[in-house]
């Protein structure tokens, strides 16, 4: 596959990607392993000289998820001058089998517009880009190291996140469209990082006015039966 | 004065300021007035190939206010494809005795990069760009249109201001160091655009545990001299 022409991209010009998941208790994040390197690294991409900057996000995240109806809030832009490290990208590049000029444009400083979205876990149907072995999810807990600052970018991520909680998961996708009171308190408790009161958070997330109460779950146990809830829209 | 040289700068890449700041019970912006047009807009600037993001708008800042210890917050990147309106940008440069080639590269599609400020109204310095007749503050209740997509950019620095305003202002500098409760609330009346109750008002911001209680501020009224508050650190 050909290395990306720069005449078609906005130089100096990135997108990074941090998407958040859901599945048995905990918060998961997609990341690529590039070939040959073992570097982890966000999923992202470039900007067309002609498209919108959030098309271009979603059309990144349509290729590595396969999802096109996804919320995905802008968080913040990196623009430090330690971002540039032209070394990683030429050997990342050259792993991929291409002899890489020294002027060529994905060696130049990059600004990183990061946006973070906040998938349905099962539904994501995983694909590599074409300088990548893999795509995966990750435990947020347990994150491995990421190459150029996407450490700090997941952080400033999540921290956005943690912030009006109450508000940023409405938009999202990491429950199913019903869920149990419980189940809404493992997810605050895997992005916040800590265990809450049960008594507490209830009333607390009650109190909100953003939950819309539906009929109860019954299983086996039908005397303990939960309410289901689902975010007013 | 010459045109800025495209060699110095990221290409497509600019920032924009919202400078809050808060007189007589009016919230105020800063607008500049390009040469010969009328046409308003926020201040903003570009990004030298070797500087950070942070520092390049902080040198902004300076050269319009004077002012260097400037609290900041990155709330937005602009980057829809309606923003590249090249007859406007070279209208401005002509208005300023320039003959402006088409491809200068101020006539190409740029990103802005949002960033706010919450400013001490009395110890601002005001300098107009080379562009530009004057620089002035306006009240935000009553802005008069703006040109590109500034209108825009103004609703969304203050949509973010109002989340979390109890968080934002503490960094900022709309007030003096110490001031009364009803010095504070005439701040959030302002920003939210509504009144509020006093009462719960003060009972709110008190139980937020953000406010450092001093001294009471004695003036002839000394029996109804209220209290005077700073934001703790």
């Amino acid at each position: 596959m050909p290395l990306p022409d720069s005449s078609q991209y906005i130089p100096h010009l990135a997108f990074d990607s941090v998407i958040f998941g859901f599945s048995k208790g905990k918060l998961k994040i997609l990341l690529m392993e590039y070939h040959a390197t073992g570097w982890l690294a966000l999923p992202g991409g470039f900007v067309k000289k002609d498209e919108d900057l959030e098309n271009a996000v979603k059309r990144g995240l349509f290729e590595r998820t396969g999802l096109t109806d996804i919320y995905l809030e802008q968080f913040h832009t990196f623009g430090s001058m330690e971002r540039a490290q032209p070394n990683y990208m030429k050997t990342i590049l050259q792993a991929n089998g291409h002899p890489v000029p020294d002027d060529y444009w994905m060696l130049d400083r990059f600004f990183s517009i990061g946006y973070y979205a906040l998938l349905d876990y099962e539904k994501v149907n995983l694909t590599p880009d074409a300088l990548s072995d893999s795509i995966a999810w990750y435990e947020v807990e347990t994150l491995p190291e990421l190459i150029f600052d996407h450490d700090k970018i997941v952080q400033k991520a999540l921290q956005t996140l943690r912030e009006n909680l109450d508000r940023k998961l409405i938009g999202g996708n990491l429950l199913p469209e019903r869920f149990t009171m419980n189940e809404l308190q493992s997810v605050y408790e895997a992005i916040l990082g800590e265990k809450l009161r049960r008594t507490s958070f209830q009333r607390k997330l009650l109190s909100l006015n953003i939950l819309e109460r539906h009929e109860k779950l019954y299983t086996g146990k039908s005397h303990k039966a939960p309410y289901l809830y689902s975010f007013k829209r």
